[in-house]
């Protein structure tokens, strides 16, 4: 028997992968989580149909999410984590000891117990000291804090389901009141590609701009998300993703990296003209 | 009936997009040559199986295998471009007033015409007065040529059937050769994504470094692209693709593109620790 799984990427899309076999496949209070394994992206976390990470190229995705911030500012001591379940965001966190702890928020317990028993690539530093793990929702945490953290990082799902109000202005204003001075902000902004996607990009990033004065959209080449080109966000008080880049200091700290590196950093915030069309630029 | 094509991008993967009808099928003497009209994509040309372009994002592959080099040497006058049935590469030359003559050489006539009759947004220009079309070989075509090219584009398929001499060194020598003294190389590198496309990626590069002193690669998102991270090689006798490049002049062109700028230019050069690993740069 030949076993598949396909993404619906759009009402006229599919994505599809040979499958080796199902690790894991439960229905949580929040959605429904399975992980399966591929033959050409092994371990791949999916919840309610939509691919979250695979191992072969989470390290895209992980890497872009940390170290872009990690590398403006090297006084990054206290972070939150919102989202993140599979604990990549984390992982990649975890190799600088200059951070002195890391909240992670996650409203769903089951998806971070099944990543640390099937994905231990990822979820393998949830242990780390550091971390503290908080299983409530995201939004709720972050309201009324005032001046806790250096970064917060939103690495949420698409905004349907439980993920939604993290696409909030609400939800944007209590992160801005929650960050320090030099505080940054990275979000998940979805795509510009596939018209469902652009539209939450562009609602994303048009209520991020009203409350940052800096607010600015980085791209990277992510295979198993639908179209390949996904953007993050990074907003800031007052701190500046190119014009604050220390290269010196981050290649100092010499962590080895699959995707990211400092020109590259650099790149990454130059978009296509539809792109910043789309974002309003 | 529902009707769906599905490209095999590896043994494991398939993308498939939904048909609304078939516009032409034929088997030309050297492939198998189809395009359909898609709810997603619009028109979508199928060579062997393989998508060749689609009418939704064709700009980016064109924009980046012309603007490039055009934004870098601002005399090209002569210009080869050896595949690129569609004409899209052609369309995108044809902006430049600068340029005088564009040799056009394609090994299949019945790719040419069925894009004339049912892709005009590419083929459009194909009738500009300073286009030459050539149907023939273009291995045969470039041999022997000295000094005769300000740029030639390589606008292949694969190196599998009928564009497997355009990977050869042999050919890459003739390109050589055939270009002027500040003359440009462009092809198009295969990705560094999937096994099979990288291994591609890496012998085309490694051959071309042996021949130009100038080597250099740059990546673009191409989402109806097996991964839809691709990229595109740069070569050249003394010109250096960031070095050179003539912002003030390119943007004094005005241009109207919905990918390509300048910034995005230099930003498409800085590539990934592990493509940069897989390219031995």
């Amino acid at each position: 028997m030949e076993l598949w799984y396909t993404e619906n990427q759009t009402e006229n899309v599919k994505f599809s992968t040979r499958v080796k076999n199902t690790l894991f496949s439960k229905k949580s209070d929040f959605q429904q989580i399975d992980i399966i394994d591929t033959e050409e992206f092994g371990k791949v976390l999916v919840i309610d149909g939509w691919t979250m990470i695979t191992e072969k190229d989470e390290f895209i995705y992980h890497e872009m999410i940390v170290h872009v911030p990690l590398s403006v500012n090297k006084d990054i001591k206290r972070v939150l984590v919102i989202g993140a379940g599979d604990g990549g965001t984390v992982r990649e966190l975890t190799r600088y000891n200059t951070i002195e702890e890391i909240h992670m928020v996650e409203i769903d317990e089951m998806v971070v117990r099944a990543s640390q028993e099937f994905l231990p690539f990822t979820a393998n530093k949830l242990t780390d000291p550091r971390v503290k793990l908080y299983f409530q929702d995201g939004l709720e945490f972050v309201k009324g804090k005032i001046n806790e953290y250096d970064l917060i990082i939103v690495d949420s799902t698409d905004p349907i389901g439980p993920g939604e109000g993290l696409f909030t202005k609400e939800f944007y204003t209590d992160c801005y009141n929650a960050l320090t001075k030099k505080g940054i902000l990275v979000n998940q902004g979805e795509s510009p590609y596939y018209s469902n996607n652009a539209r939450e990009m562009n609602r994303s990033f048009s209520k991020i701009r009203d409350i940052f004065p800096i607010s600015e959209a980085y791209q990277y080449h992510m295979p198993t998300y639908a179209s390949g080109h996904w953007i993050f966000g990074f907003a800031s008080k007052e701190l500046h993703p190119i014009k604050d880049l220390n290269k010196e200091y981050w290649n100092s700290l010499n962590i080895k990296t699959k995707y990211y590196n400092c020109d590259l950093h650099v790149g990454s915030f130059a978009l296509p003209n539809y792109v910043k069309k789309l974002l309003n630029k």
